[in-house]
């Protein structure tokens, strides 16, 4: 018995989320295991990096899990996609050291949210992006962004994790990158706190349309009392795009720019 | 009553082909005649530029209709977006002749195939992609594509229309393109006979796979006796990217490149 890693992507659109459901609902999860089951997995549940919501996507998730394997780790990769829908593939796996868990052993997070700029519905790219049609000002989305780097409290963009901890969080790079008619916000921190990235998504937004001034964003930083009120941008405009793990280089699907 | 075009987008995935079907499985047209009648349009069967297959996508195919429409032609744009649904979308429309006719005035249709290489899966991409993990010759694949360019009989490729008609089609363009680990294969003709892009792309990629030579392929032009046997690349990964019209401009949803 071995502990072997798996690098994960899926489209979210038709899953409510990644975490299993008690009432058996369609979660990557439960369709993972049920992979795992039919190549002579015995676990109960396997470990993974994060819990996306439901309608988000991946390329980079991880996942752990324990198994008598004798063949190359490339026919585990293979096996498991044999198993899989399409809308679900495993990119890599590698074995790794028996204490290894995807969640608690990670550094750091790497999402990507894309927008459309455009007046037009793009039936292609629906399910991945959030079209957007105002003028927005982009100098004043990046000065916000930057004013979210280093350690903070998020506390008013999110809850603190129903197992305990706090809501302090270290965001690493948090930039707007044009990418055509797209506009592209990669973020990466040593962790989230749920529903965090779109509703910080949701705000630089806001900042973009002058709604909200980039100091009275800020402001919400390190004091949790006053909760941020915006909704959330929509699920489908976010990719976990990669899970970093230290100092132990770890097989990485997706290289972001920049 | 004057006559109107629009330039409709969609994903293909989760229908039977452009064209209503009798037996009411959904098809684009049914979509896109609901929503007109919703609006107003009284007629029985909209005119379109041509007739996608199951699973094939578009940017730029083209209708017409009749209509009584008294606002902006943006207005109608978007009155039917209300009306569609996600996977369709109708980019922009326009006044034109009492007369025209998307298909019979076209000058020319581009479309493209998307290749993915990689031996791994990709469900972000999945919908609009072939994947193709073996080696493939693109030098190859393109001299047998210059030797499709001009004026040929493709009967070995496809049968004549049932409305009559002869196998004689123009190919102005034949590209293999690079974008990123993708290869996109542009073509551009006057018309095509129906599946004639699928089988020419399997045609061209077991060119390139050196299953079979530039030579043997091209020796299946201008005779329609030796009809050509490969298979058909998957719907997924064609789109219809535009019709064109001439003299007149026409409205042009994606820019292709080169």
């Amino acid at each position: 018995m071995a502990r072997y890693q798996s690098i994960v992507a899926y489209d979210g659109t038709a899953y409510h989320g990644f975490q299993r459901q008690a009432e058996g609902l369609p979660t990557i999860q439960a369709k993972l295991e049920q992979a795992l089951g039919r190549i002579g997995w015995q676990g109960e549940s396997l470990l993974a990096a994060g819990r996306t919501d439901a309608g988000v996507h991946a390329l980079g998730q991880v996942i752990a899990f324990d198994h008598q394997w004798e063949h190359p780790t490339s026919a585990l990769t293979a096996a498991l996609n044999d198993q899989l829908p399409v809308d679900i593939g495993v990119v890599g796996s590698s074995q790794v050291a028996e204490d290894f868990h995807p969640r608690f052993d990670a550094s750091s997070r790497v999402y990507r949210y894309r927008l459309l700029l455009s007046p037009q519905p793009d039936p292609l790219r629906v399910r991945f992006i959030w079209r957007r049609w105002a003028e927005l000002d982009l100098a004043a989305m990046q000065r916000a962004a930057d004013g979210l780097l280093g350690r903070h409290d998020f506390g008013a963009f999110g809850q603190a994790p129903v197992d305990g901890g706090h809501t302090r969080r270290h965001i690493f790079k948090a930039d707007w990158v044009a990418a055509g008619d797209e506009w592209h916000f990669i973020i990466e921190a040593n962790a989230f706190l749920q529903h965090m990235v779109r509703r910080l998504v949701a705000a630089l937004i806001q900042v973009g349309e002058n709604r909200v001034g980039v100091q009275e964003l800020l402001a919400h930083l390190d004091q949790n009392r006053r909760r941020w009120q915006g909704n959330l941008a929509p699920p489908a405009g976010l990719t976990l795009l990669e899970v970093r793990y230290e100092p132990t280089e770890q097989l990485s699907n997706y290289q972001w720019e920049g």
